[in-house]
């Protein structure tokens, strides 16, 4: 019963099996190699995208700031929402990658940024000028910090409206596989087609060891970001490794089979803490992530048993009666088994 | 007969099933993982550094850049020589990661700082006080880019003179395993105990997929380096992948078998080289790095032969006489075999 | 009637003399002159801080930027209110000259930083570790960009809350002199008697013609500070212009003369004002900024008589009927009259 | 008899009543009055650049580096001579408001740029590609450090050679004005008609208090200099203040006859000093920097007789006979009178 994290999953079988294949025999390195170029042609084929340059890092934030990096001057800010990862959880590396742009915080329902909001803040951006950081690039993550998604309509709204105001859209797509897998929509209407310039396109939370794309749509960035992403580090020597896993992950669909499952396990224990007296799911399940509330005397029980998860917020009282309301956060996995939810969901009876 | 570099060779088998081992069931995300906390106990172990802090990243450049940051202030200068990686191949990454440090550059032969060149740069050093970047660090490179080695004696020798200049000691150890194989001393010996500050050991070039310790033997700057980590995306959250590569890396000498044997082919070429008419080692043989200059028409046999590697220098005539001097670079690596070693001296005759 | 900004005024005649004194004879550059000298000792002796170090710069933005550079790490985040001029006014400055920190906004009202919100701040700061920027320094502004004032118990209150949590202390005193002047207590009590570990003293807004200082109250700091300034290229050559500004403002109490002549015209406006129907004081004048809501005609007749001052936010409608309420700011100067105070109140009856 | 440096004289006093006519009522602040625009307006006269666009900063630092950061990326570097300012007296500033480019340094006699030394290090650029820094800038500084001049045609060549390579050209004009004076020249044939994309006009060394112009004859990159200096801090509220000084300095040639006068006051010094015995000039005297080679004996008796000036390399020994040769440094500037050269050279005999 471990659910604190997609992180805390190991790798997938297959995806582990093309590593030990790609181990054998000399190879170019930093990328010059065939498993690599292979892996660029599989992602503009699964998004239809011929035109675009893709490249390869090994975690979320490098490809986030590297992404961010090339899309925002210093003198500028990226909107986003005040819940993102970028904001909370990089410890700045935004900034660093900027070199010092701004972050603008903007609100909205399940962690979603919300048009409105930001259709003001960008109405009202530098009202003095060259005073004021200027508008730089709008960033919404699929699915959300709180595990909402993005439909393609609302996509192409966010990015109609950050568009029309010259910025340009990344999306970090760490859980951009269960988002497809739950919208029933192509890879390429969830982004480009909907108005994303850059996304940055998750493996490691959905079955790989450590693999992250930066799928670039407008190929005239690539350049820069090719020379980023030397100078923060994050070229591999022995490239092959990272490509040997996106190329699998991608490989007939294996990416959106272990989203699917992942997703289907969040659906059985949501449809299960839901149908719990005193549990309240906090925002409706559309990936796999949880945020419910339930008394703290469950809490207290699930974790005498032997369940794992986090809390979903600093700051609650964990001394309280136990029918005080207490919010946790699960999080489901392409690792998480029907037994071990099945285990779970007998400890709510 | 593949030469071009130790990049090019693929991952050991051991590292590969250490890998796959770690890959199974859940575990702490972000290096709280019992996998990465024996890795850092077996580096303490292994350097004889029970204080030391040890962590783990996945690329070179990362690696040096991080611990130059922890060490030199962005109105210093690292001195290193003009030959250096962090010089010349890695498109600023030291200048980004220091915000904006300089590098010094020192001559001295085989790759190597030379000490009284050190020393009088040390002592010219800021000579209009706060115009002036002031000293910073030293970052030498064991082994060298020529392949050459700093005895203990000689790191301690530098060292002293950088710490009686109040600047601490950089090692990039790229190919450490090569030097302490060949030297005959404890790791201790080739770092610590002659006075380096900070180790970036090395095992991607020597058998691992991806993956570079950086040793911190005092442990003061630890907590200043996670967050650098963090910030330069660098902190990877399945960290179990990355020590898994070291933890085997470390285990019953692999490391140092691996080196050993990438030396002593290393050592066959060069014998062989060195015997052939018109050819002249560049620089003595001491780690896995040979620079040979050898007839063009020689060259151009190798080549037409199936041989692998790369020119030692831009800017050679590649279209002179059969007789004239041409200097190429040969790398030997763990996978290197004693065939394609006997196929290419068999093509020197 | 030209109430658009302190800035908009010319130079104080007694600081224009200085200057034009200075201008005699060689001096020796980039501050090693004896008027430097003198300036330096003079700001000790005002704030009874014979231990403090000051260093001229010619702007805001620059004595800010430099001072939070020296408090604030790049992975940490300055926490200010979320008016304040470095957050809103100084393109990022912040961010450049700290090498990518973060600012943390805070709310409370007049502009000032409300205690209890910046200790539930600190309280909740870097939940996750190093995933997050760690706190890194408080940054007031005094007098606030409303024009409302720390009394020195409440600067007290707030360092107290600030070095409780490890956080050092910054003062934009862009207006420290019209807080002095309004407050009745010495330099001393309301900077580091308080708390205040680094002060920026504005001497440009109040009389100068481009100078400002900043006073580290611990000298520790001294030498960082003046590598950045030189690197942020602040450093002037010709020091003794600025040095003859900042000697001359704080010779015989002029800067505390213009401050009080500044309020007290704020003061008297404030009053025509606070009388006059359909008008109301959106904070209370405490210094030389006045928030004023106005009937949307009264605000046409002021503009078509020839009075100079910015609406006080964007967005107002100013298309509304006469009776619509509109907010403006008028600021006063050492410059501004009494007849042209006279003459504004004339047009309110 | 002070010739330490030019940095040491006061300001003229045609520029000092500039600056106390400019400090009447108000005026818009942060450049918007028109002393500011009709500044920019004469530099576009002067250098018959109706399309320039000017922009006014404090420093030479800042002006450098400001103008650097516009050009050259932070992944490349600006090549320049070894002996140049920006590499030796600024601190890192290039490299802090260039977010971290580097330096490439380049030899040349009179600490000009060889024109053969740029051609082979253009054409040995980034050889490994995106793992090296990439070809940014071009800086030639105008008097070089040396004294020395570039003629048009240098410039010229220069230029194409960098031009032909994609590389843009920046130029130091610290002393720009001894260079037009000398030259004989208009300041756009020594600049822009050379191929000069950004020149930095120095005023402060020729009798401004300090002023200097960022030139861009290429106006696209208006907009991000404004940026970059608002975020340097380098935006000065009172602008008029600035411009001032710039205004007067080109107000019917001022500039040229403080120019030369100052070389005038050099040509004297340089000949009696060539003329006496023992004594030999460096380099040849073309602006108002004289490096000469004297006895140690008649340096100490200069000394002893009241002259001020700099040894011209540290690490000379102080300690030797009075016929030991030693290397020293003279500036004049728009103060120094013939009374005090002759006074100098009265000691030669």
């Amino acid at each position: 019963m471990f659910f604190t994290s997609d992180n805390a999953a190991g790798a997938h079988p297959d995806i582990l099996a093309a590593v030990a294949r790609a181990a054998a025999g000399p190879a170019m390195a930093y990328g010059s190699d065939p498993l690599t170029a292979r892996t660029e042609a599989r992602i503009r084929e699964v998004f239809e995208a011929p035109e675009a340059r893709a490249f390869l890092v090994a975690t979320g934030t490098a490809a986030n700031s590297l992404a961010l990096a090339c899309l925002c001057p210093p003198w500028a800010t990226v909107y986003t929402h005040e819940g993102s990862h970028i904001e909370n959880d990089e410890c700045a590396a935004p900034e660093f990658y900027t070199s010092g742009a701004k972050l603008t915080l903007i609100g909205g329902e399940g962690a979603k940024v919300d048009a409105d909001a930001l259709t003001a803040k960008l109405a009202a951006a530098a009202p003095h000028g060259i005073h004021n950081v200027q508008p730089g690039a709008l960033s919404i993550t699929q699915a959300s910090e709180l595990g909402a998604l993005y439909s393609p309509d609302q996509t192409a709204r966010l990015a109609a409206i950050a568009h029309a105001a010259g910025v340009p859209v990344h999306m970090d797509g760490t859980r951009f596989a269960n988002a497809v897998a739950r919208l029933g929509c192509t890879p390429a209407e969830a982004s480009w087609k909907a108005g994303v310039d850059i996304l940055c396109l998750g493996a490691t939370k959905n079955g790989a060891l450590a693999a992250e794309a930066v799928i670039l749509f407008d190929p005239a960035r690539a350049r820069e970001f090719e020379l980023r992403r030397k100078r923060g580090g994050h070229l591999f020597s022995k490239m092959r490794f990272v490509a040997a896993q996106m190329d699998a992950y991608l490989t007939d669909g294996l990416w959106l089979k272990t989203a699917a499952h992942a997703n289907a396990m969040a659906d059985r224990l949501a449809a299960g803490l839901a149908a719990t007296p005193g549990c309240r799911l906090v925002v409706p399940v559309e990936a796999n992530l949880i945020f419910v509330e339930m008394p703290l005397g469950l809490h207290r029980r699930l974790i005498a048993a032997g369940a794992h998860y986090y809390v979903a917020y600093g700051g609650q009282d964990e001394t309280g009666p136990d029918d005080a309301p207490y919010v946790v956060r699960l999080v489901t996995s392409f690792e998480t088994t029907e037994t071990e939810v099945a285990q779970f969901l007998g400890l709510l009876g």
